[in-house]
């Protein structure tokens, strides 16, 4: 594997540019800043993405998800991150991919997005939010990782509530979030009018309980929900499962 | 295995006794009236009921969870069943295996207990409801069998209300029901103050959809949902999964 880059770019002190693991794209990261983690490439992955249309990310970080969105559709991807230095981070490693004609990134609150767009303009969104609420918080996470983290900027119900002004009816929302909150999650889905239609569960390995939920809910959609297999990390030997790899690496690769 | 009957029962035409595969234990079945399914076994063995205190099963049929129950617990353990004739086989069942002293059945309408028993009053209550609502009702389907799998006497909200209503705060519900009502059951579980606390989905074989769905709620919990690990019915070559002889026989009697 290695990294194409398609524009040259610069980058900040403590940043360097990871290998995405895919179509030999990079991205830039920042462990004093932001890394993605498996929770977003698992979600990009289970978004069942439209071939074309308007596709949008929240709470965007930097940029991962819109980078390997850009693998599986040809539609526009835009994304919204409210941190400067993150959605700065994210026009790189979109030039750095030669992504521009595609893939976008806004800076700004997601909660006001709807003011500027429109009702109901977007098919498709994803978000991998901050799943821990604002009280609890842990001081010793810097800015960065504490607004990735907690509700620092939007609760769960602001993000749930944005999704829905932001999707057409009939468009779909796809989130990663923690099993633990599945109860609030569900009601605040249903309060906004998007109906869970493919739930996942992912476990660290077989016979432990789940630690990360993939849900995809259809606007306006009736309920009737199915519960997809379990996904399971690794196998007894701590290895990733064939499952895993093929989420991370493609089919074709693995071989 | 064998039955132990302790009381000798009158059979009515089309029943039969079979063995409840625990502690000895038969129970009066008839594939015209009612038999009960795995899914009244894995609520059973799922549901952590108290050592001791009121516990109460709605939606009872022929006595099958109350039954198996009396063997994981000293409470005093009541069914509410609105067909007579199941009544009956359920009382008769009771009768049978001589635990009259802390099985009893109702014929009655759940909607209308608290009425007649107050509110508050129970430590733990289990259902195992009519999955299908009322339309697409199953013509082929004798009444018995119809009242058994559709919401012709009771939704699924006058389920969960009635739980609601009969449970003291801090007391518990265990249901068993279909993945694909989960939106519409953890919307009115939330409704009526009935928190779930821990989920776990039954698969029939590794790598497809659940199709059933064990869930615990706590009345007046604080949402905070344990995802446990998968359940699976059959392992690759269509035997029974260790985990789930162990859940039909018990852990002594497998070996």
């Amino acid at each position: 594997m290695f990294i194409m880059i398609k524009k040259p770019i610069q980058l900040q002190p403590s940043e360097r540019v990871d290998d995405l693991l895919t179509h030999n794209m990079g991205i830039i990261q920042s462990d004093e800043v932001f890394s993605f983690s498996m929770d977003a490439v698992l979600l990009a992955r289970f978004a069942r993405v439209p071939r074309r249309g308007r596709l949008l990310d929240l709470c965007s970080g930097n940029g991962v998800i819109p980078l390997l969105l850009s693998t599986a559709t040809e539609a526009s991807l835009e994304g919204i991150e409210i941190q400067p230095r993150l959605a700065d981070m994210a026009r790189r490693s979109i030039a750095l991919n030669g992504l521009e004609e595609r893939v976008s990134m806004r800076e700004g609150d997601l909660r006001e997005l709807y003011l500027e767009t429109g009702h109901g303009v977007y098919d498709y969104i994803t978000v991998n939010p901050p799943y821990m609420p604002l009280n609890g918080s842990d001081r010793k996470l810097n800015e960065h990782q504490a607004i990735a983290r907690h509700e620092i900027h939007c609760t769960l119900e602001e993000v749930i509530q944005a999704a829905s002004r932001l999707l057409r009816s009939g468009g779909k929302l796809a989130m990663v979030h923690k099993p633990h909150r599945l109860a609030e999650i569900m009601v605040l889905l249903h309060q906004y009018r998007l109906e869970p239609k493919i739930i996942r569960f992912v476990h660290p390995r077989a016979g432990v309980e789940a630690n990360m939920v993939l849900i995809e809910c259809l606007r306006d959609g009736k309920p009737e929900v199915r519960l997809q297999p379990p996904l399971l990390v690794y196998d007894e030997q701590g290895v990733y499962c064939p499952e895993l790899l093929e989420i991370y690496y493609g089919k074709e690769e693995t071989s």
